[in-house]
């Protein structure tokens, strides 16, 4: 039986750690919340994540985890409530796969519309803007990625919608469109409304002076 | 109960397809392989991986799936046999979180020492062999990285080997220097060696021309 210590190294606006939050929320599991200072990394973060030094860090019976994705693996291998996963392996491919594609694909392509500017902007726009339709395509017929009830891919991919709202309103383009991807927006408003993961999600406002101050920060080093 | 109609879409000099080969066969699971012309994709890869359009696709019973490191975990959940992971969740997650670090860190930094030229060559140099020292201390007291037998890591990181040599012969820059990663220069050379890998790598010097004619094509299009 899994033991009960349970500590996230985490930042407020790390949409990684978010989803740690999330999952642990879902499961029902107590935890002890450790805040990071990521200008000033802890001796605790650089001992239980040496090889990437990153948040989020899980730490279960002094045992560390890092990387978000792997770290909601293993929560739904040791808490068996509330399933992320569903049981047949196809269906558990395409849940991973997915996944990887909101993390691979449609983030890094809106990253690069927050990073860059002009042509290049546009296209990188451009670029996410379709990922994203094709993301939408999983939603057929579904209300949430895991069908009635949010799964690993409601859980990896919601924080897509909070950062959409910032990244949109600091560069100034429409990333999700509820013309061209209607679905995909309903998931992102329903699945931002569930109450566990709404409780975790902060103040907009506070998220917006955080990424703005980043942008700023991005736009200056890059001329 | 898993099915029996089995298909690999592979490309001969892929390692990403390599990984795949090597797991069905290490579960003695009988399939049909079908080469692709990537320089000519298939209707059969466009069908079955529209997503990515890239190699490999394992096609069981109908339903295709992509992404290697996905397809190695379809394969461990499905046939339960010769297993690639362990069952205690914390080691499992372990096994991922290194498989992803030798694709991401290792390969991705040999990558760069093969396109890249001058400065940013020796850099991506220097950046491979820190991660291969860094890869190689989940070695320390084991033979391999799934222990006394071959593992999800294993499988996932052979291709390095192999692959390294071939890099190493076309750039001129010693990657895996067996005074500097003893442990893990001898890993390759045993996991090499294992008859269900060695049977289907690709002949070295088959590899190497065609390694060579993708260098050439890549520096052409640098200048």
């Amino acid at each position: 039986m899994a033991g009960n210590e349970v500590k996230l190294i985490g930042h407020w606006a790390s949409p990684f750690a978010l989803r740690v939050r999330w999952a642990l929320k879902l499961k029902g599991i107590e935890y002890e919340y450790i805040e990071e200072d990521l200008r000033k990394k802890s001796p605790l973060l650089l001992q239980y994540n040496p090889v990437h030094k990153k948040v989020p860090v899980l730490i279960h019976d002094g045992k560390p985890l890092a990387e978000s994705l792997m770290i909601l693996e293993y929560i739904d291998e040791t808490w068996k409530q509330s399933p992320l996963f569903p049981q047949d392996p196809f269906e558990r491919a395409m849940q991973r796969f997915w996944a990887k594609f909101a993390d691979e694909k449609c983030a890094m392509a809106m990253l690069a519309t927050f990073h860059q500017v002009g042509e290049e902007q546009e296209r990188a726009a451009k670029e996410a803007q379709e990922h994203l339709k094709t993301l939408e395509s999983v939603l057929e017929g579904k209300h949430f990625f895991g069908g009635e009830t949010i799964g690993f891919v409601d859980i990896a991919a919601a924080w897509i919608g909070c950062w959409a709202r910032i990244v949109e309103e600091i560069v100034g383009i429409k990333l999700i469109d509820e013309e061209k991807v209607p679905l995909l927006n309903a998931w992102f408003q329903d699945v931002l409304e569930v109450p566990i993961i709404k409780e975790c999600v902060p103040p907009r406002d506070k998220l917006l002076v955080h990424y703005m101050s980043f942008h700023k920060m991005l736009m200056g080093s890059s001329t």
